[in-house]
C-alpha cells in the first residue's frame, strides 16, 4: 500500500477549486448581526470620554458597546497567552494606533461602518514609544504591572513586576564568552534590524460567535481551536465544555491566527446581545491586528587562529506592540538559536521582549528566526569576507553537527545542517564560474541556513475511527489551512491501518468532537500530532486485530476490517475506536543559565542560495535564482513539502524585499495593499527547492514539520548575494532599491542628496 | 456524587420549552428545494404510463423525478432492513394507495404541491389483497419474489421465494402440544384481532440530503442514523464515510423513524439535481409511510383438572401491507412470546408475516407486542371465567416465574412478572369491594399483564472524553425523541466519573462524529447503550488513572481530572478519552425447533389494571382508574422512567378506544387527525404508574428499558373490564361504543337492525 511517501493532491483540493470548501467568512446564522470595530487613533493616551450616541441614533443600528459594557459582563475582561493584558475593548488607556475601543452591532454591515464613523472619543495624550532599543529605559511605560497568564510556569515570577516595557528577559551563558573574546584572534560585530510586517492572509480574520444560555459557539479562522476553547471558557468562568469552537478551512494563517484574536470580543458581543455575532476584518484593519516582531540584534563574535568560532553573544531586542501576545515566547523559545547553527563553546545571549505602542507582534511563520538568520547569516558572512575565506568553507568548519552540544546544551540530533549547506552550494553551483556581470549590472552570490527549535512541552491527541465497512474517520484538532495537514494525516493513517489515504475521511476541528490539540503554530503538526495520529492508528489497528481475535478468526492472518466486523457483530455493524496522547519528553531551560540538555523535541533547518543582479545605477536588484533546501526528515508528501518550501521562501522574499509598515507619529501610513507590497507573480524568481535526504529518527516514519523552514534564509542569502554583486552591505530589511542605491553612493563617496 | 437514581429534569428541558432546540424542520440550507411526493391512487396494478409534463412546465417547477429516473442513478433502487422490497420511487407496480410513484421539486414547497396536482398516472389494476388471513392464500401476489436484505443470516434461505404471500414463517415447538391437548380437562379457543393503526408523531417525517461530488450529508428524523448510512452508502456503492447522518432531537419516534423512510428518497433526488432536497411530510402523507400491523391471532390452551395450563397453540397472521419493513423481525422477534409469561410445558407458535395491499406495517412502540398481549390476556381472562377461577388467582398459579424456562426454552431471569401483577393488584384494589354501579352504568375491573424479549445480537458503540478541565462529552449514537436518553445516559457516566449529570455534554447524533449504534429501537438504548456508555466511563476513569501515575501522583487517591492533567502536562491541555463496544451474548432460536436457551440480554415486563364504567343504553366505556406497573429494573432517572410508563399506556389508550385507520377498496377514507381520533386531554383517565421493586443484574447500575412496557397491559386490561362490568366480551380493537352496544345487545338477544 506504502501511503506515505505518495505524491497525492491535497484531499479538499477539488472542494476549494470548485469552490465548494467551507470558510467562516461564507457563514451566516438566522439573526446575526455584524459587528464593526471603532479604533484609536492615538498611540497612547487616557481615555476621557466615548460619545456613541450618533452611531447609537443611527437608524439600523442594534447596539454600541464600549469596553465598561463589557466589564460588566467579564469582570476581568483581559486575554491573551502569555500576559492577560489585552482588553477585549480598551479600558482606560489606549496603546497603540487601532486598538479596538467600541463596536458597533448591525444587521447590515455598512451600516455598522457607517455608525463606526459616527462615535467619537477623546484621549488626554501620554507620551509613546516606538523603538525597541528605546522601550528598554522605562521613561515612557506601556503598562503600569506585569500579569502573566499562569499558562507557563516559567512566567509566574514575573506577576506583578512594575516599572518596566520589558515583559520578559531571556538569559543564556554557556562557557565564559567574555573570556573568551579576551584570548580570541579577532572580535568582530554588527547590528542589524527588521522591520514591522504582517501575515496578510488572503482570508482576514473573521469569527462568529453563536450564544445559548450559559454556553457559546464561536466559529473562527483560528488556529488554535483548543486554546480558544479554554480561554474563552475561563473569560466567562464556564468549564471548557460549555464553549464549542468550530474551525472550516482557512484561507492562510502563518501565525496571525493564533490564540485568541476576534473571539474574545464576538463571543462577549454575542453574550450581550443574545444574538449570533460576526465580525469580518478588512484588509486594511489586518495592520491592527497583529505583526512580526521588528527587531535589533547586536551581534559579536570571536574567532580564532585557525577560524574557528570561539565566542558569540547576542543581544535581541524584540519589538512586541502594545500587547505581548505570544512575544515573550519568541523572545525565548527562539532567542536560545541566536547563535546560529555553529559549534561555539562560549555563548551568551540576552534576549528582551518589549512593550511599545505599536499594533501587537507575535507569531510569523519561522517563531522569531528569520529575525535571528537575518543578523547571524549576514554577521557570518562579514566574518568570513573579513577572514578573507570562502563563506561557504567558512560555515563548513564550523557547523553544529550531530552528537554536539547546541547553545542550550541539547546535543544535536537528525539536524541535517551539513547536507543543507552542501545541497544549496552545489545546486547554486558555489564552486563554480559564473557571469558576474558587466557596466551597471552587476552579479553576485549569497549563501544562508538556519536552525530552529520545536516548541514543547505540547500536547496533541487523536481519534481514528474504523466503520465496519473498513473506511476510517480521523478527528484531530489541527486545522488545515493550507499546509496539506489533513493529507499528510490521512497518509499515515493509511499506512498504519493499510488503507488508502484518499479513503481516510479527517474531520474538521471541532471542540466538542475534535480532542485537544495545542495548536497548529510553530512546524508541530506533521510532528507532534503526526505522532498522535499514529499512535491512535495503531491502537485502532490493536484492537481491530482484537475484535478478529474475539469473532474466532484464526491469528497471524490480516483480514479485511469489513469481514472481522461482519464475523464479530453478526452484520455491518460497530466501529474500532483507536486513541492516543502524544507529549514528547522535555526539559525546561535553567532559569538561570538559560541551558537545557532537552530542549526540543526535533530541529527545523532550511537555507536558501541566491544568484543576484544589482543595478548600480538604480539600486534595483533582480533575483536570478533562488535556491531553497531543507531537511524535513523522509517526507511524508514529497510534493506538498516542495510546496511548503517555496512558499514559505516566497513569503520571505515578500519581507526582505519590500515589504514594511511605515509608522508616523504612531500612526500607520501604508495601511493597504496599494501602499504595503506583497510578492506579486511578476516578483517570482526562478526557484528550486529541495528536500535533502534525511531522516528524524523519533519523527512519525521519519518526518518532521517543515511549514517555516524555507523562511530561514531567504534575507541573508540575497544580502550576502548583493555584497558579492556590488560590495555592499544592507544590515536592515527590507533591501528596497532605495537602500541599495543609498549603500552603493555611499560606497562610491556620493551620498544622496538627503543623506 | 450519586447521579444514577437522582430524579434530575432531561437535560434539554430548558432548550425545548424555550424553543431553542435544534429539529430538522427548522433547517434551511442555501440552494435547497422542496420536494412533494406523488403518490398511488390504485391499491395494486401495473403502471402504465406517468404524464408529467404539465407539472414540468409550472413556473417554478425545478423537476419532476420518476422511478426510471432514480433507476438510471442507482441500477438497482430496492431498500428495506429486512427486504430489499421497497422501490424508492415505485417501478413497474403500485402496491398500496399512497405509494410514492413520482417526486416534483421546487424552490417554492407550494408550487411543488400545485404541481404534484397536475401529474397524471394510469394504471393497470390488478386484484388486491388487504386481509392477513385470505393473504396466506397465493391467489393474488403482492410480490412476484422474496428479496431478503442479507442483513439478517437466517432469512437467507428466503432468496427468490415465489409464489407467496408469506415473508416469513417462524414456528415453535415445545413439548408436545397436540398430545398435551389431547390429555387436558379442558381445552378452549378464541381469535383475536387488532386493527390498522399508526405512531403519529408531533413532528412528521422529514428530511434533507446535501449533496457533495460522491458524498451526501443526511440531515433526518429518524431513530437510527447509522443504519440509514450504511443503507444509502449501499444504494449507491459508496464507503459508509462518504454517508454523513445528522440527526437533532426528535419529534416522536415511536418506531415510525428507524431504518430508512425518506431518506433514500431524498439522498437519490439531491444526487440527481446537484442541490440540497427537503421532504416534509404533512399528517396526512404520515397514512401512507408506515403502521402498525394488523393482526389476527387464534389461540388455544389446554387446562388441565388443578386449572394449570399444559398446552397452548398460537397462530399469529401479521399483517405487513406493501412492503416487509422490519415486519419479518417482528413476526419472529415477538412471535415467539406469543403464549404470554405463563408456565406451560407444550407451546406450539406459527407467526407469519404477511404481504399485502395496505400501507407498509412496521415496528411501533411494543414491536407486535401489544398484540398478542391483547390475545393472550384477552384469552387467559376467558378461561379463568370459564373455570369460574379469580382471574388474578388464575394467573398467579400459572406465572413464569425467574428460574423457569420460557416457551423459546430460554430461562428466565431478572423478570418481575409476579411483583408486577402483585402491585396492580394491590394498586386497583383487587380483592377490595368497589362500587359495581347501578342502573345504566355498571363498573367492573380489568387486569393484564405481558412481557417482551429485547433485541440481539445488537451493537453499541460509546466514546467519553474528559477534557482538562474535567468537562465531559459523551458521544453515542442513541437518538433522543423524547424518551430522556441523553439524561439517563449523562447520569451514568457522572456516576462512574463522580461528576454531576448536568455538566456532561452529550453529543447529538452524527455518523460523522458518534460511533456506531443499532438504532434507538425496542427499549434497547438504556441496556445496551447504557452499558456501553457505562464501559467507555470506565475506561475514561482508568484512563485518567493511568494519566495521573504517569504524572507522579501517588495511587489510591482520586484526584481531580483538572489537577491531573495540569500536573501531566505542564497547563490545561489535552483529553482523556474512554471508549467501548458492547454485544451482549445471544443464540439465534434454531431454525426447525424455534428454540434458544439465549434468547434475549433481558425481558421488559409490564402490565395494566383498570376500572371502567360502561354505559349500556350508548355502549360509552369511561375509563375511571387506569393503573400502570412495570419493571425497569433500578430506574437511572425515576421520575423520567414513570413519563414513560404513563406516555406509553397513553398511546395503548388511543389504540384501544379509538384509532383505527379506515378502507374502503384499499383507500384510507380517515387520513387526518379530524377523522382519525387519538387521546385529547380529556380523554386520559385518573393514572397511577408504579415502578416495582427490581434489579437487572446485568444492566447499568441494574436499569433497563422502559419504553414500551407501558403499552402491555391497557387494552386486554380494559377487555377484561368491560366484561366485568357488563358481561360482554370485545375480541377486536378499537373497542368504540359502537362495538360494545353491538356486543350487548347481541348478549340481550336484540341485535342492531344491520346485524
Amino acid at each position: 500500500m506504502n501511503q506515505v511517501g505518495r505524491d497525492i493532491p491535497r484531499l479538499e483540493v477539488r472542494a476549494k477549486v470548485t469552490g465548494r470548501a467551507d470558510y467562516t467568512h461564507n457563514l451566516r446564522l438566522p439573526g446575526m448581526l455584524y459587528g464593526k470595530v471603532f479604533r484609536a487613533t492615538v498611540p497612547h493616551g487616557r481615555i476621557r470620554s466615548i460619545d456613541t450616541q450618533a452611531a447609537r441614533e443611527l437608524p439600523g443600528v442594534y447596539r454600541v458597546v464600549t469596553g465598561e459594557d463589557i466589564r460588566k459582563l467579564i469582570p476581568e475582561p483581559y486575554y491573551g497567552p502569555a500576559f492577560h493584558d489585552q482588553p477585549i475593548l480598551a479600558l482606560d488607556k489606549v496603546r497603540y494606533v487601532g486598538e479596538p475601543v467600541a463596536a458597533v452591532l448591525a444587521g447590515d454591515p455598512h451600516v455598522a461602518e457607517l455608525a463606526v464613523q459616527l462615535i467619537l472619543a477623546e484621549y488626554d495624550e501620554l507620551p509613546a514609544v516606538y523603538d525597541e532599543v528605546a522601550a528598554m529605559q522605562p521613561d515612557t511605560l506601556v503598562h503600569d504591572v506585569l500579569r502573566p497568564a499562569g499558562t507557563f510556569a516559567d512566567l509566574k515570577h514575573l506577576q506583578g513586576r512594575k516599572g518596566t516595557n520589558v515583559a520578559l528577559d531571556y538569559h543564556l551563558r554557556r562557557g565564559d564568552a567574555d573570556k573568551a573574546f579576551a584570548a580570541a584572534d579577532r572580535v568582530i560585530e554588527h547590528t542589524f534590524k527588521t522591520q514591522q510586517c504582517l501575515h496578510l492572509p488572503f482570508e482576514p480574520h473573521v469569527a462568529i460567535a453563536e450564544p445559548g444560555d450559559d454556553r457559546l459557539t464561536i466559529y473562527t479562522s483560528n488556529q488554535t481551536p483548543s486554546f480558544v476553547r479554554i480561554e474563552i471558557a475561563r473569560l466567562f468562568g464556564w468549564p471548557e465544555n460549555h464553549v464549542r469552537v468550530k474551525v472550516p478551512y482557512l484561507g492562510g494563517g502563518y501565525g496571525s491566527k493564533v490564540y485568541v484574536k476576534l473571539e474574545a470580543l464576538v463571543a462577549a458581543l454575542a453574550m450581550l446581545v443574545r444574538r449570533p455575532v460576526k465580525i469580518a476584518l478588512t484588509m486594511e484593519e489586518q495592520f491592527y491586528m497583529i505583526t512580526k516582531h521588528p527587531t535589533t540584534f547586536r551581534i559579536k563574535s570571536g574567532v580564532d587562529k585557525e577560524g574557528r568560532l570561539v565566542a558569540r553573544s547576542c543581544a535581541v531586542y524584540w519589538n512586541g506592540g502594545a500587547y505581548a501576545d505570544i512575544g515573550p515566547r519568541v523572545t525565548q523559545k527562539s532567542g536560545f538559536t541566536a547563535a546560529g547553527p555553529y559549534d561555539i563553546d562560549n555563548v551568551s545571549i540576552d534576549s528582551y521582549a518589549l512593550y511599545t505602542n505599536r499594533t501587537p507582534a507575535g507569531a510569523l511563520r519561522g517563531f522569531g528566526v528569520p529575525q535571528l538568520v537575518w543578523a547571524y547569516e549576514s554577521h557570518t558572512d562579514l566574518i568570513a569576507r573579513e577572514l578573507g575565506v570562502d563563506p561557504v568553507e567558512f560555515r563548513r568548519k564550523n557547523l553544529l553537527r550531530d552528537g554536539r552540544p547546541q547553545a542550550s546544551g541539547t546535543v544535536l540530533q537528525d539536524a541535517a545542517i551539513g547536507e543543507v549547506l552542501d545541497a544549496l552550494a552545489v545546486r547554486i553551483g558555489w564552486n563554480k564560474p559564473f557571469d558576474r556581470g558587466s557596466g551597471t549590472l552587476r552579479r553576485g552570490r549569497g549563501i544562508a541556513i538556519g536552525f530552529k527549535a520545536s516548541i514543547s512541552p505540547t500536547t496533541s491527541v487523536a481519534v481514528v475511527n474504523v466503520s465496519a465497512d473498513g473506511s476510517v474517520y480521523l478527528y484531530k484538532s489541527t486545522v488545515d489551512m493550507g499546509q496539506g495537514s489533513d493529507t499528510a494525516f490521512a497518509q499515515i493513517v493509511g499506512e498504519v491501518l493499510d488503507v488508502k489515504a484518499e479513503d481516510v475521511r479527517v474531520v474538521a476541528p471541532d471542540t466538542d468532537i475534535t480532542p485537544y490539540d495545542m495548536g497548529t503554530l510553530g512546524s508541530r503538526s506533521l510532528f507532534h500530532m503526526g505522532t498522535a495520529v499514529r499512535l491512535a492508528a495503531e491502537d485502532a489497528r490493536a484492537k481491530l486485530r482484537a475484535l478478529a481475535t474475539e469473532a474466532g478468526l484464526p491469528q497471524g492472518t490480516n483480514y479485511p476490517p469489513a469481514e472481522i466486523f461482519k464475523k464479530r457483530y453478526g452484520m455491518q455493524a460497530g466501529n474500532v475506536i483507536g486513541t492516543a496522547s502524544y507529549v514528547p519528553n522535555y526539559k525546561p531551560p535553567d532559569p538561570q543559565t538559560g541551558l537545557s540538555d532537552n530542549v526540543t523535541p526535533f530541529w527545523m533547518v532550511g537555507g536558501a542560495a541566491a544568484e543576484v543582479e544589482v543595478d548600480t545605477e538604480t539600486g534595483h536588484v533582480r533575483i536570478l535564482r533562488l535556491v531553497n533546501a531543507a531537511d524535513c526528515g523522509k517526507p511524508i508528501n514529497p510534493g506538498v513539502a516542495r510546496t511548503q518550501l517555496s512558499g514559505a521562501a516566497i513569503m520571505q522574499l515578500g519581507f526582505t524585499m519590500s515589504e514594511a509598515m511605515h509608522l508616523d507619529g504612531g500612526q500607520i501610513t501604508n495601511a493597504s495593499l496599494a501602499d504595503y507590497k506583497i510578492p506579486g507573480i511578476g516578483d517570482i524568481p526562478p526557484m528550486e527547492n529541495e528536500l535533502v535526504a534525511a531522516e528524524q529518527h523519533s519523527g512519525p516514519f521519519g518526518a518532521k514539520g517543515l511549514g517555516e523552514s524555507g523562511t530561514f534564509g531567504v534575507s541573508p542569502a540575497i544580502a550576502n548575494a548583493i555584497h558579492d554583486a556590488v560590495g555592499v552591505r544592507i544590515t536592515e530589511l527590507p533591501i528596497t532599491a532605495e537602500a541599495v542605491l543609498r549603500a552603493l553612493r555611499v560606497k562610491a563617496g556620493q551620498p544622496l542628496d538627503d543623506e
